[in-house]
């Protein structure tokens, strides 16, 4: 049976060693509640939520999957109660706003939270996940009284919510979308149209469901500039704000899927269903991208999580499971065999687990704190340098993270030989439920594209180098430090390539904007082993001084130098390939003529 | 629905075009009956079978899965009576003795054949691949009553077999195995003991099985020295020869598993169940090694199926599917958007997929031809030669083509977006099913630990150089040729590059054997890519040829030199991060203590 334990000491050491979280949260407006205790207290209160509540329920949502009968969506077991627990401990309401009944903590706090729950059982998390990007569209762009018939009931947990985006005929390209809205004369809508792919549209979870739903208006103008953003409720509310009579919209089905099989993934028919517009008219997409990037980080989590948790449970069997002797001889001689962990094989595969899920967690709560920043910086400056940097940030995490946690995922499926092909052991489910994180929310080729056309040459390199001075700030400051050279030498070469690459990619695209396309995901991905390679510095530094300072949980600061040491040594050469590939020139994918493919 | 369409014009250029089959075959001994025309008519017939009985069974075979009901397994619908369409169309004897019922063709025509059953539906295939590897052994090793008895049944495929040799607590680790074999006094011997992962253990498309079982006899040494082997069928055979009483064995489950679903995974339970040795005692695992390369090419055979499926089928959608524009400009004005396919990074996709299929195919290929001549070389030295190269080359198509396997259907399943990680379009059941072949025939690891430990090091490097010398020989004649330059003189680097990394892999290895497991993986990969580029630039130079002789067929010509440069440009560069990574050494992945990889 596999486990999950909360890597609290790691968490730990990211968010206050290396982030120094007390700071932060002093540096924001309206974070007076934040204290270590609170935030320590939180998080060892999260650990037993998830740990005990949410991953016993993983194998189980996996195995039962969800049920569609009579037009209406059942759960598997367990899920329904979870979630009922969830609401108990007053777990939606952590960060959002205290006059809708939030408790106002940072967002970053509810990062760490994401990482337990999406660790311990992603498909239970994405119901709570999705209503919070219900609830950040509310909050950003709903009317007052929107907020307080919807928004309050989100917030406390009583409801759920759902974002109604993809049509049969598009997912990526929302400007072909045909969900029509038409005013009753009334101040409301009566939308119709049917979505696909909605992720918990429906349950029995909770006794309403919040729908934000994208739909045109009659005389909105065609593709992404005629969109617009409503509420649609399963039930309407009645006067008193309770749930009042059904609306006319329903589940037509639930889709049979590779995995995440415990959140159901529902078409949903639009029969003239009453809505109500949110934000301005035609401007729909705007209000949806005001919190993409929270969104988006969301799946990054994703990556972590099953990161994450193929590392615990493949770490594991490595110790435990004897066979074959070490090469260099036996290391276990009183027994028939020695344990799998002897092998340089087998290690290479759980250290490169370990330090995608201890980059990526570095990498997360960094975001996490620019999220912060956004949203409760003590100045306009802050705020905005926060917003660019994380514009940029966002899609390298999003297709990095998902794009490592897939192949950390294999790697702890690997590490079990033929049994990680069976299902009791489990981590054949984590690689199939990792695998959408790749897909949704922007597919990887989506996000590649954002980053080096949108972010990168659309701002002329602006946002890179804005990180870059970061990186290069980082690397002046340790270099004159001996025992982290072998780090800081490399990333500041590294550095100065992701500039001179960027440079030759502009140029290109300046003649040719499929280059563009050509590059972009060699882009996206050689910046993600970049942007690590910051992280594991900054990490192997921060255990160095540590290390110095005193003896005290010493093996935990040399095992962060030896993984930072695989990770520059095993890893970072990745992009030697990748500087390469993405400079070969766009004409190796398109000179084969489209129908030349396949004879 | 997915569907396939068997590759003919790309086989015929593997085989005829570029390996010469014609000749090939008349330097065989007894390949008289393989004409061009006779190869054409077995192609042709193979295809209809394939196309027409199998693929349509795929997706069934996915969704119903097995059924274990009162200890017997039932295939999914239409299994049975696609077996019994292939017995009937006498495909399981094709390359078989006649003296057992065979029709003696060379094993490279069942290598095409193989290829056409492992797209069209692997799991399904399985159980006839599990028996020619029974006939094989029995054939290699069965005495002449054996032969009598059982081989002929499995040659007219009324009866199926299976291998079975791993255990629970031994997979990888033969030496560890337990099953017991006690004589009965008249020659044969009482067989008890567990196996688990038998493929195809128990079925309903065959009256009997013929178990290859892996057994201690009471008094065998230790470890991997004291293995036997016996035959033990499900059934008794009678005095006539007919399937007579039930032997004392039984299938006691079958496993929940992460795809090949229409394949039954069985525990076999042998409760002193009668065997009958085969070949002398406690030689039980050099017998099975005779025919290890031909089981472990027909797993590579996998990694070309599942490949070819995906980009098939990704292919299709690519050309169907309308979203968004070229970042270039609008290809299809007159629609909504254009289709996919114009996107560089879905080219790049499927065009990664059209390299590793055709690149896969020419090795298998290859190395059939090597099977050949093994068994069929008119002198000494020719089946020494073949023997010695296909060992070095068998665990590089094994781990290589089962590696780019998965990440070609991937690659397919990423082109559909969203609806890739939906069942009813496929591509996620290619997926799954795809993941096993980095598993068993002796995972991914132990091929890599096989090739640079055994065959390379363990010969001094002479395999490696037996290989070398063939590609430069092929550089050589090829450089004076301008029109292939941009291929052969990188594969010439390679193929130093190669030597000279064995080279220092063999000095580090003699200071610490663990540097040759720290290595290994990145070392079959690197030579994966070499062996890949070398096809490539050999397909290249006759397409070249053939398109200076004529126009015909100039687009398949045309479209394979364009995959060729797109290989060299986007695909071998990973070489680049492996000659990197091999040589950084054992240090990094030892130096972590076994409990500190997590805290």
């Amino acid at each position: 049976m596999p486990e999950y334990k909360v890597p609290l000491r790691d968490i730990h050491f990211v968010m206050s060693e290396m982030l120094d979280a007390e700071s932060h949260y002093r540096s924001l407006k309206g974070a007076e509640d934040a204290t270590p205790e609170m935030i320590s207290a939180i998080l060892e209160e999260g650990a037993k939520f998830t740990e005990r509540e949410l991953a016993p329920l993983n194998q189980i949502g996996d195995t039962q999957g969800c049920r569609f009968e009579d037009g209406k969506v059942f759960t598997p077991e367990g899920f329904k109660e979870a979630y009922a627990k969830y609401v108990e401990g007053g777990w939606p309401s952590l960060a959002h706003d205290p006059e809708w009944g939030g408790q106002g903590l940072p967002e970053s706090i509810c990062t760490a939270f994401s990482e337990m729950i999406g660790s311990a059982n992603w498909a239970w998390g994405m119901y709570q996940g999705l209503s919070h990007g219900a609830m950040n569209t509310l909050e950003a762009h709903g009317t007052e009284e929107q907020k307080e018939v919807y928004l309050t009931k989100l917030v406390s947990g009583e409801w759920t919510g759902t974002m109604c985006l993809t049509e049969a005929h598009c997912g990526t390209d929302l400007g072909l979308l045909r969900t029509k809205a038409e005013p009753n004369g009334d101040g409301s809508y009566s939308i119709s149209g049917t979505k696909i792919f909605i992720s918990a549209g429906d349950h029995d979870m909770a006794e309403n469901i919040v729908h934000i739903v994208l739909a045109r208006l009659p005389d909105a103008p065609a593709g992404t500039k005629g969109i617009s953003l409503f509420v649609v409720p399963k039930f309407l509310p009645d006067a008193t704000g309770a749930v009042g009579e059904a609306n006319s919209l329903s589940c037509g089905s639930i889709e049979h899927k590779m995995g995440i099989h415990g959140n159901a993934t529902c078409v949903m028919n639009f029969d003239g269903a009453r809505g109500f517009l949110i934000g301005p008219p035609n401007k729909g997409l705007n209000c949806m991208f005001t919190f993409m990037n929270t969104a988006r980080l969301f799946t990054a989590i994703q990556g972590l999580g099953h990161t994450e948790w193929g590392f615990q449970n493949s770490l594991a069997y490595a110790r435990d499971r004897l066979q074959m002797r070490a090469l260099s001889g036996a290391k276990n001689p009183d027994a028939a065999a020695d344990p799998i962990i002897v092998h340089p094989a087998v290690r290479n595969m759980l250290l490169t687990q370990k330090a995608f899920a201890e980059g990526g967690r570095a990498l997360v709560h960094y975001c996490a704190q620019l999220v912060d920043q956004v949203k409760q910086g003590t100045s306009d400056e802050v705020r905005q340098e926060a917003d660019a940097l994380l514009s940029f940030l966002t899609p390298i995490a999003k297709a990095f993270m998902t794009e490592t946690g897939f192949e950390a995922a294999n790697h702890g499926l690997q590490v079990f030989g033929g049994h990680g092909y069976i299902s009791e052991w489990g981590m054949e489910q984590n690689v199939r439920d990792c695998r959408i994180s790749m897909l949704y929310e922007g597919t990887t080729q989506i996000q590649a594209l954002d980053l080096l056309g949108r972010k990168v040459l659309g701002t002329q390199g602006e946002s890179l180098k804005r990180f870059s001075k970061i990186v290069h700030a980082f690397c002046q400051e340790a270099e004159a430090d001996p025992t982290v050279r072998e780090f800081v030498a490399p990333l500041a070469r590294l550095n100065r390539e992701w500039g001179e690459l960027t440079t030759s990619l502009g140029m290109k695209a300046m003649s040719n904007k499929d280059e563009v396309g050509a590059a972009a995901q060699d882009y996206v991905m050689y910046s993600g082993y970049v942007v690590y390679a910051y992280f594991w510095a900054r990490m192997a530094k921060v255990a160095q001084a540590k290390l110095a300072e005193s003896r005290d949980d010493a093996a935990f600061y040399t095992a962060k130098l030896r993984t930072a040491r695989f990770y520059f040594e095993r890893i970072l050469p990745r992009t030697r390939t990748l500087s390469e590939t993405m400079l070969s020139g766009a004409d190796n994918l398109l000179a084969l003529d489209a129908d030349h493919f396949a004879f």
